[in-house]
């Protein structure tokens, strides 16, 4: 039998933002609506390389894919090995066989499906008018979450802080040559918080480093960067009173910026509002008010993988894109 | 950068028993001195097709390599869609880079590396004089570690049992063709364990069958099948007042059938005499004299697949196996 292969220049002809975005809304209720297994995240971490490889996996019934993505962070790769330090491969097993059906290249999908989470967040959480966004890190990911974000908001100005102050002006020429949004560099956190409506924070930082004094009343936060242990962007203290929306409780208690502010003795898990598929569904009120804080917290799901991957799969197969190769 | 591809055909031209067994003796070794990550096996099951998909993953310190290998088995494959019960793929990351050095067929390795393991605790623990084996079940394991034993030992005989009668005559030809060991076809348990030195078990039964009324004095068992909670091959009482080896305790004492004699109260984890690796790495007497009865449990382990694809992968790149495919 033959299997698909997909690279990274496939899987980039086969990705639209639009169809990500509702591919995943659908994926998040599947999950909520428990049609999914998604067993717990693998880590292996490798300190003496700077290096993790994670493995999220995931069953969905309602397509009847088992998906398996091995996702590692090497950060010393630019430096030493001229690679991408981001590098993932996504694997898609048919549900009733076993049999592999294709495997893809997994960096640019990871990448697109959080943006598309931190969207689907500010589509439902954010102020309608939400107009300036700050944003922190410079990265990929700070490129993906805008490109999203502009896919369901008339977003204005984008303020953008990042401790890496030479990724800045790259970051600006992307943002504004692919967006209509206009980029102001900010040389503190504080500046960036400036009349933000939307923050959201893409950083691997281990300390917080953004204080509740910056957080302003009605503000929508996404917080990507804390997707495990150790990891911290936000003072705990923020997520008081707070509208707190998980892409998955379990992980975000475990391992995600929730995780922190329960820790910290800021708040326990009753006081989450919900899961983020609960509220696609319509099964509990959004922003009540113009004054609410609100916190979409994503630690990243396998059902969001799974979703974009097998999306991914039949365009490709449609365009007559990639490679067969037969492994039995 | 290119990914080597290796399809089954190309996997067995690069594998021979021989090095398999000696690399999962180092691969063992390395294990027991900890140097080798092995996190939680993943496992989905798909109970209305009649499937499960395990992922294990591993790092293995000294040869520097991540492996995952995704192993589904799905039992009607054979009647409903023509293909194996048994598929599986194994991935190769560098250690250094996480970048995709290979991706290879898994199903022959999980045998091949699965027999090995059985033969390596015959050597190990059998009486040097054993020439009798009783194997139960007919399928490609119990092929395998007959194949896998005949490396290590002079075998004269094989007396299987299987459920499945229909099996059994093409058992038989197929082991007399590759070895020169005779097969004697057995209707029941009992006649299969009359004057076996050795008993290798295989089937994926839920419930023991195999008596400790049967078991001989100065036995040695290889307990293969039973490798998640609920299977069960060997009364719990078997195991009382034996040298119980594992591969590894942690895995063993949760889903071996060395958790079944601990559930039944028969023995203690501290019981376990130890692991294989401990054994191989000479730091424990192994079997003290012709009476006593040692048993083998293994539910297998990622560094078996790690050194074992590790072999293929720098065999098939010497010998010009497989394609490239350049996913990034």
């Amino acid at each position: 039998m033959e299997t698909l292969l997909l690279s990274l220049k496939d899987v980039r002809q086969a990705l639209s933002m639009k169809e990500v975005i509702s591919a995943i809304e659908e994926g998040y209720i599947a999950y909520y609506r428990e049609k999914v297994q998604q067993p717990d995240i693998v880590s292996i971490e490798i300190p003496r390389n700077n290096g993790e490889t994670d493995i999220k996996s995931c069953y969905n019934e309602l397509n009847e894919i088992i998906s398996v993505k091995v996702a590692s962070g090497f950060y010393n790769n630019g430096k030493i090995n001229h690679l991408p330090s981001m590098i993932g491969t996504i694997l898609l097993y048919g549900g009733r066989t076993g049999a592999p059906l294709c495997i893809m290249d997994g960096s640019l999908i990871t990448g697109i499906r959080t943006g598309a989470a931190g969207a689907i967040s500010s589509k439902l959480l954010a102020r309608k008018d939400s107009k300036t966004v700050a944003v922190f890190g410079a990265g990929g990911q700070a490129r993906m979450q805008i490109y999203a974000l502009c896919e369901v908001m008339n977003i204005e100005e984008v303020r953008v802080y990042s401790n890496n102050k030479e990724e800045l002006p790259k970051y600006k020429q992307d943002i504004e040559e692919n967006t209509k949004v206009k980029v102001i560099l900010c040389d503190t956190v504080e500046k960036a918080m400036e009349g933000a409506d939307i923050a959201i924070s893409t950083t691997p930082s281990k300390k917080y480093y953004i204080d509740k004094s910056c957080v302003r009343t009605g503000m929508h936060i996404v917080a990507v960067g804390a997707d495990m242990p150790g990891k911290n962007e936000w003072e705990p203290e923020v997520f008081r009173g707070a509208k707190i929306v998980n892409d998955s409780i379990a992980q975000c208690i475990s391992r995600g910026e929730t995780r922190n502010a329960i820790i910290a003795g800021v708040i326990k898990e009753s006081d989450i509002y919900g899961e983020i598929g609960q509220l696609l569904a319509g099964e509990k009120p959004l922003r009540e008010n113009d004054d609410e804080i609100t916190i979409f917290d994503t630690t990243g799901m396998g059902i969001q993988d799974n979703v974009t991957a097998v999306m991914v799969y039949e365009l490709a197969k449609r365009k007559g894109l990639g490679e067969y190769f037969e492994f039995i």
